[in-house]
């Protein structure tokens, strides 16, 4: 094996950490990624910056926590003068390619204002978070209307619905009607947007659906690809719903391979505003259902499975291609799924349930082979990948560290480290767009909400005047107790707090200028350097350092007094 | 008078806000600027949010804190996403005009990201930190060598060096050798640069020095404006250093005409490594020295006689234009100057010595008439400019508080607000550029500083480890007892902890998201926008809202199972 040149960044969407096999499932067997486990290192407490799509995206890309970088929320533009992963690795001569989502919004405010032009190199790629879009698709290609408003379409997914149709599955929106729908004996269109079609199969054949598709579509990026180093973010949005998958995938889970929920009785009892709005939110009460949840595992683990084959069909391509040699592989996840866990659904909430995600690395760097197979439980946030990539690249990532915010994992998979520096890491969520917020009158700014976790503890913080939240994660690593208003925790509580105000007054935005610069310049101000302040006389600075301000003579040009 | 269709924003460099007449000065007269104060407000309250030069501006000038906008020192890049009050008034309608010094150092790196040519009108704007620059000129024309490094000269007050040599100065600058320098009586220079050259007079007409110059460059810009409204930034270099002005200027005052320095021994004993390590600086240890002080107040309070009775001159040309009658007038200062007081010099630190400033404002329309020849004690930031003055642009300051981080005073000005909104007002400053850091072995992000200010109390928190210092700011308004040890005072310093950690989450960076598009969009959101998460079945959802999920059908693409 050689030296890492390229760099697979595969994420899956809505992934939980704990449905791999290499990650414990009993029942889901998925020997694929498991193998680049064995290859590499899987990390056991690695989480994102924020649960949900957008911003724990935009965090991942930009290597910053959603404090600094502000694209809080799904759709939220990312300012254009926020850096990229992808221009990072530039910077070092490696390429940056899509293939698949990203959820990316441009800031075409910013962009008009800069005058960069949407289809210029550098527009595309401001518009495509720093990245060469190969092809992009956020899937979800929705079909609705905006109560007094247009009827809306997202066209995220317009390349895979012309693939359908040239593959001759007819209609406007072939994504929703064939990937994405069951089809009863009638013919009629069994939408995946309801739960209760998550049992059917998808109407489509297996390898037209999205997860082969984009697949393939990885593949023919590395196939074209030249003699550049590239960074190819394979992006695939399953498990993420619609939860449903086509035949074999549909019915091969069933009640026997279900993972009990996690959850106890008394934290529907919640005292806790905010906590109690999720638990009570229709996608809360909808999960917490055990038929809905057991249908909708049924897909979800289906999905799962489904991506693990794919994975099978990637790695022989990497082989037989000679690119398993010389690209390190990162498989992670964008944040998990409740699926009835706490009561809730979806994953906009701290429990580790959505925060902790899979995170598994291989690097066929003989550097590495140290460290094949094992596992590490360090404090990893998701914004270490782009000082990795940035070093994988040829960077040292101290040069970056007055912009990215995440230490390089290159120590750990090199074996040279066993932790990372950080001793506490932080997630945050901003649900002030949601039908939530505007229920419990609350103004955006109010209503965000920061975590802060250890090894032992995890705070959650929410601003607008609510109590926090505190789990003990050594004795209840199923985080089922609120201990956020217990006395006997009111030290651990200030600790906590102590972590968050020191990272709130963090230097995050002195991102033009390096701290090595900063280090190196300073030795050297003074006299000489042409300003000098406070001297009073030639005779008070080191002799020849001022001699150009004192031999001087010039005409008399004084007004008579 | 009419409603204000310009906006004239003077800033002087340095000004102390206790050093003209309307702000209690016993023998410094500044009759025109006391002018304007009797015509408008006079702010008792306002302060900036960084004592020095660059980053106070850069907060001035985008509206932002320095933690929000990260140009923290001198020469440190303003981000080239970062929006200034010339973006926010250009997209009202009015030009923003650059007269003088602004301190900008342009994000070249940023810029070529971007691709952003200099030379193009965006390029330039916002290299010229948002302002279209009729004259630029940052004075302070030195010359030097780094240890090590190149000769460093400043190209700052280039068009001015020209002015002068059209006029007969002669040699390569005569900024220095004329407009800041004396002249024995055998020739030769005596630099300014050296403070016991400040009672000199300087070595040119008295017209052609900096404050008349710009002065009357401002009214060529205002002479020569077409229709369209303007805020011009007239924004002139003294009384910053060289302390040297012409005759007569240069002998008006002397140890009869100043004020005691304000200063008590016991500060000198302080044990605060950081306050300790600025007394005993070199400018600290220079301006302490009474002979020191007083030859270097001859010339400060003779360049601010020179520079109201210059404001005498622009009032007139303002009123024989008939300007008097449509144009708001802004006075103030980036920071004020220690010259002694409390033992320091420069302006590195948070006494109000330093951070207050002298801010007037004359509104000439009707609806400010209420408020003319008042004074208003609110808790005044400097980033209050920026809404203040989209609004005068026509513009509501709420559509951009998402961006702006200050507060209209328009209330104030009109008589329908007494205070502002804000109970706590913050500061900072970054020390980690300077030799101080260096000496202390600080690593740059440990030599941060953040001082939060009540009516009553003044915090001044310390990154790197070091203890607080609390002035309690009723009972001791020249800030000579530092109680940030004092046992009896711990709950206010833990409510003003309170404060700054408040503030150190606030939302800085959502800066592409409007709060009233949030506010408007979370209310339609729901099943009939076309995404719905958790719905079991069409009946759970209102009738007719999904309908085109519902009647559908599809040819059959199932796979054989």
């Amino acid at each position: 094996m050689a030296k890492a040149k390229n760099i697979l960044f595969i994420m899956f969407d809505q992934l939980r950490w704990d449905y791999l096999s290499c990650y414990g499932h009993p029942h889901l067997d998925t020997p694929n990624i498991d193998r680049i486990a064995k290859m590499g290192v899987r990390f056991t407490n690695a989480r994102i910056q924020s649960p949900l799509c957008g911003p724990s995206r935009m965090s991942t890309y930009t290597g910053r926590y959603v404090h600094s970088h502000g694209a809080a929320w799904n759709g939220y533009p990312l300012n254009v003068g926020e850096m990229t992963m992808g221009d990072h690795l530039r910077n070092m001569g490696m390429d940056a390619v899509l293939v698949g989502k990203t959820h990316m919004q441009a800031d075409a405010e910013g962009m008009r204002r800069l005058g960069l032009e949407p289809d210029s190199l550098i527009g595309a790629r401001v518009s495509e978070c720093g990245f060469d879009a190969f092809e992009r698709d956020d899937g979800l290609a929705f079909e609705g209307k905006i109560k007094g408003g247009p009827f809306l379409e997202t066209h995220s997914a317009d390349k895979y619905n012309a693939y359908l149709r040239e593959k001759g599955y007819e209609g406007e929106n072939p994504w929703h009607d064939y990937a994405n729908s069951g089809l009863d004996d009638d013919g009629n269109v069994l939408s995946g947007w309801f739960l209760k079609n998550s049992t059917e199969p998808a109407n489509i054949a297996e390898e037209d659906s999205e997860t082969p598709y984009m697949t393939r579509r990885g593949i023919d990026f590395i196939e074209q690809a030249g003699d550049r180093p590239w960074c190819c973010h394979l992006s695939l949005i399953k498990p993420h719903w619609p939860y449903i998958v086509p035949a074999p995938y549909h019915d091969m889970y069933g009640p026997e391979h279900f993972i009990a929920p996690v959850r106890a009785e008394a934290e529907k009892d919640t005292d806790h505003p905010v906590v109690r709005g999720m638990i009570e939110a229709p996608v809360g009460k909808s999960f917490s259902q055990d038929h809905v949840r057991e249908t909708v595992l049924t897909a979800y683990m289906g999905l799962i499975k489904q991506i693990d084959d794919q994975m099978g069909v990637l790695w022989a391509y990497l082989e037989e291609s000679g690119r398993m040699e010389d690209t390190m592989i990162v498989i992670n996840s964008d944040h998990g799924d409740y699926i009835g866990d706490h009561w809730m659904g979806e994953k906009m909430f701290f429990h580790d349930t959505s925060v902790k995600v899979p995170l598994i690395i291989y690097d066929p760097s003989p550097d590495a082979d140290a460290t094949r197979g094992t596992t590490c439980d360090a404090l990893v946030e998701m914004i270490d990948l782009a000082p990795t990539f940035y070093e994988v690249a040829g960077g040292d990532a101290t040069d970056v560290d007055h912009i990215l915010e995440g230490e390089s994992l290159i120590p750990i998979l090199h074996g040279t480290a066993k932790r990372t520096k950080r001793d506490v890491s932080f997630c945050e969520y901003d649900f002030g767009h949601t039908p939530q917020a505007e229920h419990m009158g609350l103004a955006p700014d109010d209503s965000r909400m920061f975590m802060v976790a250890t090894h032992d503890w995890k705070l959650i913080h929410f601003e607008g005047g609510f109590r926090p939240v505190l789990f003990d994660l050594r004795n209840d690593p199923n985080e089922l107790v609120d201990l956020g208003k217990s006395p006997d925790h009111a030290d651990t509580i200030a600790e906590m707090y102590g972590h968050l105000h020191h990272w709130a007054l963090r230097n995050s935005q002195r991102v033009t200028v390096p701290t090595k610069q900063i280090l190196s310049r300073r030795k050297n101000m003074g006299p000489g350097s042409g300003i000098m302040i406070g001297v009073w006389a030639p005779e008070d600075v080191p002799p020849g350092s001022v001699d150009h301000y004192v031999n001087r003579t010039a005409q008399d040009k004084r007004p008579a007094t």
